[in-house]
């Protein structure tokens, strides 16, 4: 893939677009992109045009050789490109908002990337993707496939077991870590090195060394608040954190202190809706900015919502994937033999060396005991769930729910779920055959 | 060990031993017993002198030629013993009051075998039973130990991990299923194959074949209520029970439905308070009948007591061990490579076979994708309670608690924690140094 | 399968038919066969008339109720069938002899089993193998297919991967081992209890125990000789032999004393011709003798071929899947999780419990250093050989040949390849397309 | 380890001493070395002397403020250290004349690093090097000890199982083929990535991309000769290579060629005796060459030797663990779950990344089915050999001997181990006590 590289965004008017954009504008010196197309479904249209221009405004001010193209046609945007990048939302902000809602009308935590509302994201978004994986097989078949989408572990895992395009899985998580310890020390991003562990959305940072020196314990004794913007504030208890020897990500406050986290999110959707509401409200005023005919790069406003730091992880790891730079990245990728509990398939989340045939997994040098039951009750979710998705189940689907660790209990489950499915028909075409 | 077999009752004041004793009469002709000691501390010594007596009464009426010892001097019972069995409780029924009240205090499952219960269970035994395997590591090197003090597991892993003796673990849950299936289908117990998966109070029967025919589907789609005597009655969700495709150990019902068994716990506690104390009444009556000195039999009223057909358990265990007979029992022992998400020297319940050398794990030929991260999750639980009682180690305590599916929080474990090892300080020796 | 049992016998030819006939009569009690087909190729037909009537006369004499068939059409014979066994050779006898005769001549061990005799048989016998499962997938699917034909461990994984009916590989070393015991000790089958650590004609007794008791120390201080009929005499070193604690297979003096017992081969031919030869000469005297219309049983003489007891091994193995007796017995099986080391859906040859549901393996408990390299290096040679053989590929061919112990080169076996399939050349159409 | 660092070399008075002097030197700004030391053996006194004293001259010349010492004092020279580097030989290279030359009169291949004399410099070896442990664990507890004493896997796992040491072995194999392929097609370091999978001296480059092309398919079909100074040279075939699909190591013509190379060593022997004897003579003129005062530099005569670029590859290492470099290299290290088929203290050499905490492991891509087991014969022979060399055991040498591929059949190891242990008796202490 020498020379003139085509990118095409799935889910191209998403108000992320204009982070992307930046993002290729200052590493075009690595990264020489000549084509760059965004495609979006009928109903975004109008959000894609609005975002498009603004991309393309952007590439005119920086002067670059870079054609941007907007389009409703994926199988254009998709043939003989290098690299597909998957950015959508089936549904759009309103499926999330019951993802959200539901479960906290039972009384259970309602979050798009694990619990319920992971499971019903993952139930409209698995027979999507595998569709793109399709044209990508037959357009494309050298391209590579990073998925952004959510819940991004089971989708990747959903196209590794169900596609045969070369995928990897990717989340802000990880360079948001690694830019709270640049700030924290005042050091480059190679001065730090950090040892993930679990899956996506549920990882332990197991060591985090500055400059070649174990900074874990002191991270564990005073941690300043570290928290992402889409979860709840809730402070960890100094004690178990430092027990756990490891940092736990912030998702994982949905798993330790799931009471005062349900609480927390019933009194703030009391104040402001849900949190997909809040989003919506966000978004809303990002496209305003976004018409602005004046606007030529991205605004400051965008940084308010959860995904910062997605495009640069994006293009970090499209540039090593073309320049074969063998650097450490934190990526979703197939697990081998890597976390020796859990299937050879499953998609983990870990340190990688990314050469320009893909990542490869590195070996962990640590894995506490307490992880594995956690990380191997929610993986059991994800594989029902995936199956579910793939074959409509709704005997699985309800196997994956019960055995979330943040459900309670059958009797919970089960008109739940026959809820969400109710609300999600449109979405579920595998489930209403 | 041929000929003239000692065994050595360990807990001998237990209101279960005229069961154990009727066992060895029955059964004589196969497993020849000639010296039965009881042996109990200090505190058990009135209990053990009026069941002992009975003992006695039995063996005499039997006309068998088994002389029966009481003892409080543990290492004369045990010195050159066949056979050493533990049916002990460190802290007597009021302990286990405490473990079943201080978490329904906090609204969490009080339950003496999983949960914070079972931990504070396990921290009080597993010193108790190490102590014991020191003497029957000096005093009578090729005895079995037959455990079956509770939470079985735990003791059973601790003692393989930090003892020396040749140990098994033992739970009736196994022979009632059986005895169940016995009487459903009207077939001896050689016409009947089981497959357990799982762990000690936590497995799950994958196959269930009456004269070589798959009765599972039959048993899973109209199941008759098959519960034990110390786990509430709520019935099984149909369709939740189908979709498992295996038959889940009642003891699951606190992990599927844990919402209802709470409420049933509290509801029952407030009638007729913790279950230790409806046992602890139904042991009063029991040795008023003991003391009976015209008593020559196990009285019926102990079948009220959940742990039936424990001592049938027990001795074809001893059977089959000194018989080398080969047959299948459900056993708690090292997994090995049995499970192939679990540590090697993690203890699992499953099918073996049964020779002179002890018994050998059978491989297993299903495990539904939904009882694995379940499994696990409780497993780590059972492991960071085993370091924790072995090093006496708050943080892992703490660990062990919120890692556990049946504990909500770290707000919630950590001070129902500190009031339980409070509560317990006279038997954790080695969390109050 | 309740009731009249229909058997199939493919390659029902064989000079060992009498003893399976004798085998059906003697357990007829426990496994009431009410059809048996004997079954052949055209090439047979003369030696299945004298066999099958030889066959009908036994049955007469018996005075049982067993309708035998003797039959050209294979469909006929499996349709339907309760148990279908192999024991055909793909190019008779004459086919053996280069077997073994093509590797002397380069100095190679000649084997019919191993090495590079093993391969070619196995290049011939697959695809015939696998053709028989298609028709008793459609014929017969809930057959068991008891597979006899050797390289028995190769056929066996073969049909588990390629084929989708339920096969059991079985071997007669294991019955032998037992028989030897019984002898030896004067005990009966019921009292010994050995373990069976490897893959087909490449395994170790790593236990042996007589009435519970262990004997291997003493069975391997003075270890009379214990050889089979088609394996040379040469002693074992007797420090060696104690220093590997366990009894080896004497299919593992090809691979511990290779440079003798290829002298005793080149020897043992010049004098006699090939094994192939010598067994041919025993055949026709068989033959001669089973033409005799008085002859009403197995003739004495039979037991000179090397494979005494099989027809107890199968007739064991059909009474305990027909009867669900769970008794324990030593077969080829997939390796599942019992050897770590090995492929899941490798074959290996340890101990099972026989259920009506199949066997199923039982877990290893002692599996010393040493075996495992050489086991995984022959089960490396199988698994290119099995891909070969499917594939029609030479160079699998040629790397199964140079990764097998008992060939010293690619320089030597490059021309003996290409000199093997050339000979081979009518029994191996995927190689000669 | 900031800023003034302190080196131990042992067996400093190696002729290759000069190349890592040559090695700080042009390495001193990113490895900023303030002591090294370099110690001996009496019996290496004279040699000692005189390559210190040219390391001496040589530091002078450039001008660096580095302290070279020169001892028989070893503890003196680890005290403190950041790294230890061994590069010893105890029995100097007589003992090495034995292993090559009493394998070779039985008719076996005769090499210091596999086989009987691998064993037998393994069994002289590893005592020594657990000493060193001991003294590195007292003196200098957080230095690295980097192994390159032969043969190195051993070596390394026996340091891992029972020394306390942080160490890594190091072969100058892989920076060989690094070089090769930098000539061959003209690139840096940086656009060449291999993945080497095995275990030292026996492992398989089954990737080779240039730039991120993969170049194996060309370097198979058309294999320049690239072969070691201490390996005969015959030729590999071309079918053969490229059915491997992998680049196998040179040393791999000892098992895919055995007979050839016997008759080349026998040839070559003949004509100039060992190896060891013809490395002995150069070494003698090399230390000519060193005697001579006015020579400041490393003389080219000794690329002559085997050991091309093994001090390029200890100063790589060390660069990479003082600056947390990150960089992927080929180092022995244990496997964990690298290699699913060896045990997790296995010693492998594969692609690693070097941080400042040490190397940790990368997992592989690919493992081609004819690599498991000879990869498996292997390492059951070192697995031995280290456990012969801790206990001091005959049996467990015998047993060794016996599984290694070279060696033909226990009649041969006997007698050879007997004479092999003889000879050996000065450094053989655990086996003479």
């Amino acid at each position: 893939m020498r020379g003139a590289l085509k990118i095409a965004i799935i889910g191209g008017g998403s108000s992320y677009t204009p982070e992307i954009v930046e993002g290729f504008i200052l590493r075009y010196a690595q990264l020489p992109v000549k084509e760059l197309w965004f495609v979006d479904v009928e109903a975004g249209k109008h959000k894609l045009e609005i975002v498009g221009n603004l991309a393309k405004r952007m590439i005119e001010k920086s002067g670059l050789p870079i054609d941007v193209h907007l389009t409703l046609d994926r199988r254009k945007a998709i043939e003989g490109a290098d690299f597909v990048s998957t950015q959508l939302r089936v549904g759009l902000l309103e499926a999330r908002k019951w993802d959200e809602h539901i479960p906290n009308k039972y009384g259970v935590i309602g979050q798009e990337t694990t619990g319920p509302g992971g499971m019903m994201k993952a139930l409209r978004t698995i027979p999507v993707l595998l569709d793109i994986c399709k044209d990508i097989e037959e357009l494309a078949p050298n391209a590579w496939l990073l998925n952004f989408t959510n819940p991004a572990g089971m989708v990747t895992e959903a196209i590794h077991k169900y596609g045969k395009v070369k995928s990897i899985g990717l989340c802000n998580a990880p360079i948001g870590m690694q830019k709270w310890l640049m700030k924290k020390y005042s050091v480059p991003a190679e001065q730090i090195y950090t040892e993930f562990v679990g899956i996506n959305h549920l990882h332990w940072v197991t060591r985090a060394e500055i400059g070649g020196e174990d900074k874990l314990p002191e991270l564990l004794d005073r941690r300043e608040e570290y928290s992402g913007k889409n979860v709840p504030a809730s402070e960890w208890d100094a004690d178990f954190l430092r027990s756990l020897q490891a940092l736990p990500s912030y998702y994982l406050k949905y798993f330790y202190m799931t009471d005062v986290m349900v609480q927390e999110q019933l009194a703030s959707m009391k104040e402001s809706g849900t949190r997909a509401e809040v989003v919506k409200r966000v978004e809303d005023e990002l496209f305003e900015l976004y018409k602005d005919p004046n606007l030529q790069e991205k605004p400051k406003q965008l940084e308010k919502r959860g995904g910062a730091y997605y495009s640069e992880a994006a293009v970090n790891l499209m540039d090593s994937l073309y320049n074969d730079k063998r650097d450490v990245q934190t990526l979703n990728v197939m697990n081998g033999n890597i976390i020796d509990f859990l299937p050879q398939d499953a998609c983990i989340e870990v340190n990688c060396i990314v050469t320009a045939q893909g990542p490869i997994p590195v070996a962990l040098t640590k894995v506490p005991e307490h992880i594995k039951g956690l990380m191997h009750a929610v993986k059991t979710y994800e594989r029902l769930t995936i199956e579910a998705a793939v074959q409509g189940s709704r005997d699985l689907a309800l196997q994956a729910l019960v055995h979330h660790p943040l459900v309670p209990s059958v009797g919970i489950a089960k008109p739940m779920l026959e809820e969400m499915l109710e609300q999600n028909k449109p979405y579920l075409p595998n489930f209403f055959k």
